[in-house]
């Protein structure tokens, strides 16, 4: 295995492919992130269906961990289970008077079925498939996030490579259960960055809310055990109170370390 | 205390801004998300320092939670500190043929000073800024986020919300130092996503890596005990064998649920 996670990591597969990188408008995501504010008031407005739809395919375009898409969007349709959701949500008028709120959730278990579909789509691609990828979802994948109960096999991972990292750099996390939390909430996040920027892009805004009751949440959308509130996006038309004050961010010195 | 909560979560404040919602040709941002790849294999050609540095600026642009921006980036600049950043990497392509690689840091202390800093702003700033903002920052930040040695005031605090939890929607995160990472974390997350797309914008590729000697890396970086790293960033120009093939996606309704 230990070779295979070799030739995975340190080595070019061998594959016909090719995608060239095609020419952005810089100047237009440069304008997106800065247009981009929590907006915390929306007009009475609603969103096309079809928009929310295009954000969602946008926001999991997003890279993912291994491409485990550890990720789901809860979408509250019905008026009622919309009302729930705000009330988990504080009530707070980005909730309240938001036109949609899509709750972003992070699954830990999910990987499991994931890697077998990775095996399957490689099995079935025309693409050649290099040995290397098969391999990387049929043996290291479950190595690196199988934990075990109370995360045993994690601490035995953990253990080994502690002392096999003494002669080599070596992967060190996901090794329990909150690291698996970790790992999956990470790329929820990824996805959740392009569905506050896709809503901008297509004229609306967003509010990320992580201030909100995930007990009661939990219940709300019915969440399976291994799932995670990663964080609530309330969206809508922007009203004209609805951004609170300047951006502010500290002196850039005090977050880009040149080392 | 509650007063001030409520009335920061449940109203919109008195204050005097407008910042109007600006149109952006949404056909670029689609195309800015379908052309970003992960991209495992770069040209040995430099990136312009100017287009890196507006790049950590985007990052930034990113919402974060509170506006506690727990997030830091670091840039190795001399050879011998990328080679050892690369090494880290697992001396994968990703790392070893990138332009520049970003480490990009969480950190689960800093927002007791950042805290301050949006008070000592919000007390010099010429808008008028509600009380309830102040409030927030001078009363609820500190109770949200201190956890205390072996989070004891956290444990203090989960067992609080957990009554308080039974007759009105509360917030139960973070009370635990391992729920500060995952705080710290998702908001480092978002800023990475807005990394990736940033240098795709300006015609560059990048590569998230996870699978990384954490370790190894807090050494070389020479990061404080609050530090986390979230992810490594290797960024440069898309060589043909960048790809290794069609992204894959699996049906989007195994993520997208209508409730």
């Amino acid at each position: 295995m230990e070779k295979d996670k070799e030739s995975v990591f340190n080595s070019v597969p061998e594959f016909e492919y090719q995608e060239k990188a095609v020419s952005i408008d810089a100047a237009e995501f440069v304008k997106l992130c800065e247009s981009r504010r929590s907006v915390r008031v929306f007009e009475n407005a609603p969103i096309p269906e079809d928009v929310v739809e295009k954000c969602l395919d946008l926001a999991m375009l997003a890279p993912n961990s291994s491409n485990l898409q550890p990720w789901e969007f809860y979408w509250p349709k019905s008026a009622d289970k919309k009302r729930q959701v705000v009330e988990a949500c504080l009530g707070q008028p980005a909730a309240s008077t938001a036109a949609e709120i899509i709750v972003v959730v992070a699954r830990t278990k999910t990987w499991k079925k994931h890697a077998r579909q990775m095996v399957e789509l490689f099995k079935t691609s025309e693409q050649k498939v290099p040995d290397s990828a098969l391999s990387y979802y049929e043996k290291i994948v479950p190595f690196a996030y199988t934990q075990g109960p109370l995360s045993i096999i994690g601490l035995f991972k953990r253990v080994t490579l502690f002392f096999l990292g003494f002669f080599r750099p070596i992967p060190r996390e996901p090794v329990n259960h909150q690291q698996m939390i970790l790992w999956a909430s990470k790329t929820a996040a990824l996805a959740c960055e392009n569905l506050m920027l896709a809503f901008r892009a297509f004229g609306y805004d967003t509010c990320p809310m992580e201030g909100l009751d995930s007990r009661r949440m939990r219940k709300i959308l019915g969440l399976p055990r291994d799932a995670v509130v990663v964080m609530a996006i309330g969206a809508g038309q922007r009203s004209a109170r609805g951004v609170y004050g300047p951006r502010i961010r500290f002196p850039r010195d005090q977050f880009i370390k040149r080392i």
